[in-house]
């Protein structure tokens, strides 16, 4: 394995210089930080900021969904680190329109407490913020303990319902409320068949053996429930399927969003065979797919492997998420 | 390296059915067909066709590009294999409105023969076709047999120009002029650092030294130009950009379109670091960036490596790439 970069203590720097490069017409650094990104959208007047934070290294997340109807801004840290208090105050406060911010993340300790600490600060410059942690990963802790699983990329629908609710000048508690409810019915659950290379490390951080799979690991390489001889796609599917419908039950005639979210270095081909067989569980079952998404949307940089999000619909998570929204790396059209 | 799969024969038929499950609102598989992809977005009456075929494992090079001001059909052969001309016949008379089909690809000699083929049968049935080939790869032969050079990432740009001129209800000799100048413009080169696997073959195809990379090699493993040892990005990017400028100099004051092609395995972040360079590179020489993409638009599996695509535009190419353009892989918006 080998990467393509100049200087690894460089690596998130030169990023972020590109990202705007790129896409300056769209998003822009805050003051020049190379760790701030924020939107350079149309915004409405006094609308709810929309905020997250975290560490590079999965793109499209998170500096991705900055856009409209998604996020307003994005901290981002070096790979799979937390970015500091400072940042994130220092983008609140850019984010903030009078109504206060949404600081919707991972439920990680490093952007936890950080998080904590940025909102302590910009509190006394009279600014308001709520938080809500996304908590999808069903493979990180059993039901009882629901409220430490990780945040993975089950929060791209996160980002997308409290983009979107923001958008129609709902209250800050309006758009916590929604968010809270979206998080509560989104399950992800990943399986890793390599790991990957932090720029700064130089090396794969653990190992999967050539004829094995890891299922349930996290987006840093966390631990997962089991290694097994390789599966075939749709064992992968049914297995993470039952994992997660065994957590949420889907009722007949209900209606979902789906994700197969790829890590990195699994080809779209693959995700799709997943999807598919996904698509057919839940047929069998009675329940309908809303807007399918399908690709790399919350990645470990070059890590092999995908990962299974559902998210159950009612009638305003549904309206949300099929609200236009736009950002240099994801477009969802209204349908 | 392992995939994730079901049984090898049928991979590619199970991604086509993937695909219609996923997607059925905006494409369909033509009369049930498991190797051919037709747009079911609204189509203007009378509107010239533009379809491509190729191999499979590619995604979302070829079928990620039917869809709405982009391609009406494609037929699908195995992975890395020409489908047949009875196939590729089939899609050009299901995408024909009575004012003819151009039947663009990439430059192959199996895709080149069937296509010949495919295009005498549908002239028994008085339908109109002509083709424009993509040999965009300045890798794969030197400047004074450009003709013989292989169609790569650029194609999506010809896929681009072409979609839009036929939505502007060009006549195909038309469209046919502009597609040819958009392809005479568009100069790609990649660089590979890890190989991929083909489902019914289970191994690697070739191999490429831990600490090594592969200039100009093509999406499907052709010998580049030169095995190297490992270089940054900026050398990465440096050595590319002066093969495609030699070519095909590059006026101050000029404007160009830029693509940074993942070809499956590397990072997003990898992938901006190398745009980086190039928008770099091109500032130095008084050229400006339209509409940069960057990201996984033709892929080899899960090859690691990436290729770089310079268009040069003027007026007519730069409103026609501008056009809004949709399908289920990829979105252009207007700008």
């Amino acid at each position: 394995m080998k990467k393509i970069m100049n200087e690894p203590q460089n690596f998130v720097d030169e990023v972020m210089v590109g990202i705007e490069l790129a896409y300056g017409d769209r998003v822009r650094l805050l003051d020049g930080d190379k760790r701030i990104l924020v939107s350079a959208y149309p915004r409405k007047k006094g609308k709810v900021g929309i905020v997250t934070a975290g560490g590079s290294g999965h793109l499209p997340v998170f500096l991705g969904y900055v856009g409209s109807g998604l996020l307003d801004g994005c901290a981002v840290g070096n790979v799979f680190a937390s970015p500091s208090a400072k940042k994130m105050a220092a983008m609140i406060t850019a984010c903030d329109d009078g109504n206060g911010v949404l600081c919707l993340y991972g439920n990680y300790g490093g952007d936890k407490m950080n998080f904590a600490m940025a909102c302590e600060m910009v509190e006394m410059d009279d600014i308001e913020t709520m938080s809500v942690l996304v908590t999808d990963d069903v493979a990180s802790s059993p039901r009882e303990t629901a409220e430490k699983r990780r945040g993975v990329a089950g929060m791209v629908f996160a980002f997308k319902v409290a983009g979107a609710a923001a958008d129609e000048m709902m209250s800050l508690e309006e758009v916590v409320a929604v968010t809270k409810k979206a998080v509560s019915n989104i399950r992800t659950m990943g399986v890793a068949l390599s790991p990957c290379i932090v720029p700064e490390v130089g090396k794969p951080t653990f190992t999967i053996e050539d004829d094995e799979l890891e299922l349930g690991m996290g987006i840093h390489g966390e631990r997962g429930i089991e290694v097994c001889k390789m599966l075939t796609a749709n064992e992968i599917a049914d297995f993470i399927f039952e994992k997660i419908v065994n957590d949420m039950p889907l009722a007949k005639g209900s209606e979902v969003a789906v994700m197969v979210n790829g890590l990195g270095a699994t080809p779209l081909e693959e995700q799709i065979l997943v999807y598919s067989r996904v698509a057919s569980r839940l047929k069998e079952q009675g329940v309908s797919v809303f807007m399918p998404h399908i690709g790399e949307f919350a990645t470990s940089m070059e890590m092999a492997g995908l990962s299974i999000t559902i998210m159950k619909l009612d009638e305003q998570l549904k309206a949300l998420l099929r609200k236009p929204a736009s950002s240099p790396f994801y477009t969802s059209e209204n349908k």
